[in-house]
């Protein structure tokens, strides 16, 4: 009988060590866990970041996925662990904000992490990843019922998540994530689009970025010519402004926050 | 009772979550695969890149070792998805000459990869990766026939690999692949030495490339004075120029694609 | 039966293929092998710091683990190939003070690496990691006793490692490493400023680096206004210094070797 699977995001980097130790205490805690590593390249600290890539990720992932969240500047304080049961999966991390993408789910069950019995004694004030967070996450992998981490918590901390919104009938979202291709993420989703333009086909739309304006949306990043932009629905419905064979994010010169607009031809 | 191998090699780098998806579709498709990372830096779309990669890697792995390479500009556009059985493994990835390696054995079967029962729904036109490629390769390591993937494909599309030749009685090769340490790996191997010039003692070759002669092939990285250049064959038999404790690339200012030169010393 | 865990450590970066090789030949010789890697990151030939890593990392790991470390600019020369036994873990290395930390406990026992048919053949000059280092440790973590490795190795290469000193009261010590956060670890632990200053409260501290003054010890990374520098107790009972949400290293200016003292304050 296979555990489930525990995916793992943190801002440790892969230089240092501590990726690996937080892999050994899922191991001696849950003999058999499968690990599945999501980035531990989150810039340190960085939750807006780490909460965009777990609302990013996470959906690929089937029932049951633990999801083992360890971005955590304010370790040691009096911030609460958490752990939520949300889109049938369970999330553990700092009551931070970073477990948004888990928080916002109409379904969402918070339990505080109070039982010390599962942590990794002694519990340092520096690395709650290896002592507390993982211990739960391996705990729950090995069958521990979500309701014996602790009580409900009241008032997680909620991260402000700007949404998309209507202006002189164009629809203005931005772009949320730079991926490694250099294509711009947005946080406008095909059912943003096919809300506020029903019916409209794809070489209907116009996107503006930076006064960049591309027409229609392409069906493959290649379905252009080399080193022309377009814009295409990506695989987790998403708007992405993409160069083809190219580095859009360099070549428009936009990034992480940029607005981007959506209307139709005229 | 274990699953085959998977290696999975891609330009998707670290920094986002693509090879953590990835591996979370292997593994909900055939529970316990076993999942081997080759490497996911290889430069976006840098086809010849990989391809190289994987002709130094997988000979290394035992037979039965399924390969699921994604390195596809060209995703979501008519280019086909293939697999292929050759020197007893198994590659996955899609049809740009990416898996030259395994196509270029004599005994090389191609089948184009077309049962749409076998991928994952919606198969999205920007990451095949996780909705064909890597699907296909968890089916094959959960037992599907070889066969069962699809139709013989037809000309699989081909790189074209400049292979050494003799010029002026010298053996002239390039330089392939700068690795982690500076090390330069060239196109020539231990097999074309002993074809070239028969009975030769290591002692005998001269090396030469832009300009720089190495006399004799060394047994060891170290086997001459910190700071020197050394020619050697490699963990593949392969020539590599090396600097003793440096790099040889930045010492000599050569990289991959330029010329290398073998001869007797007179 | 689960098969114990093997932690890897080298200086082989992750854009090469090297680390794939190696956990390939582990999975070949140890089916079901649970393979844990530490860090590749190491720079090439660095092996201080790699011993120091593995100081830092491996009491996190339980008794019975099986540690590979390959940093070993040595390779295809005269040095020899050990295993140490020690502090209830295995590690597996070159014999050039890379497994300083193994060494260093007093019931360490040290075998030479003699019996070929434990190896991967051919055994090539400069790759080590695949064909000695790494079989040795999936044998070992196959059920090899560790007596039946080779013969005990006299005068296994010991590192020189400086020790905290005390000077005109005051404890001196040095920073060993910079992480990811940019938090300055020393090789001063609780346990010297216990020794030194017995029974003195965290606030009566004073840490001084680069003419820098840091009054008191702090209890979280977080424990100090937003840019201000802290000293505290990490994770594993190390003196750091730290940049509240910052990086204490770039602040400061200080890194590797800098000189670090503690006093009481008057």
């Amino acid at each position: 009988m296979l555990t489930p699977l525990v995916t793992f995001l943190s801002d440790f980097g892969t230089a240092d060590w501590f990726v690996g130790v937080v892999h050994g205490v899922l191991h001696e805690i849950c003999p058999g866990v499968r690990i599945v590593d999501l980035t531990h390249h989150i810039p340190p600290g960085d939750i807006e970041r780490a909460a965009f890539v777990l609302e990013a990720a996470t959906p690929d992932f089937g029932a049951g996925t633990i999801h083992l969240v360890v971005v955590d500047p304010g370790v040691g304080t009096g911030r609460r662990a958490i752990a939520v049961r949300a889109r049938d999966h369970v999330f553990v991390g700092p009551d931070n904000g970073v477990l948004e993408w888990a928080l916002s789910a109409p379904d969402a069950e918070v339990r505080e992490v109070t039982d010390v019995k599962l942590f990794r004694h002694p519990v340092s004030r520096t690395f709650h990843g290896r002592d507390v967070f993982a211990p739960v996450a391996a705990h729950l992998a090995s069958g521990l019922k979500f309701e014996s981490i602790g009580p409900v918590a009241e008032l997680p901390l909620r991260l402000t998540v700007q949404t998309p919104r209507t202006v002189n009938g164009e629809l203005v979202g931005r772009i949320m994530f730079v991926d490694r291709f250099g294509n711009l993420l947005t946080n406008l989703t095909e059912h943003h689009l096919a809300e506020r333009f029903p019916n409209a086909a794809p070489e209907q739309f116009e996107v503006e970025a930076a006064g960049y304006v591309i027409r229609g949306l392409a069906r493959a990043y290649a379905d252009a010519p080399v080193g022309s932009t377009v814009a295409i629905l990506d695989s987790s419905g998403r708007l992405e402004i993409a160069q083809v064979r190219g580095d859009a994010s360099q070549r428009l010169g936009l990034s992480a926050r940029d607005d981007v607009r959506v209307r139709l031809r005229r």
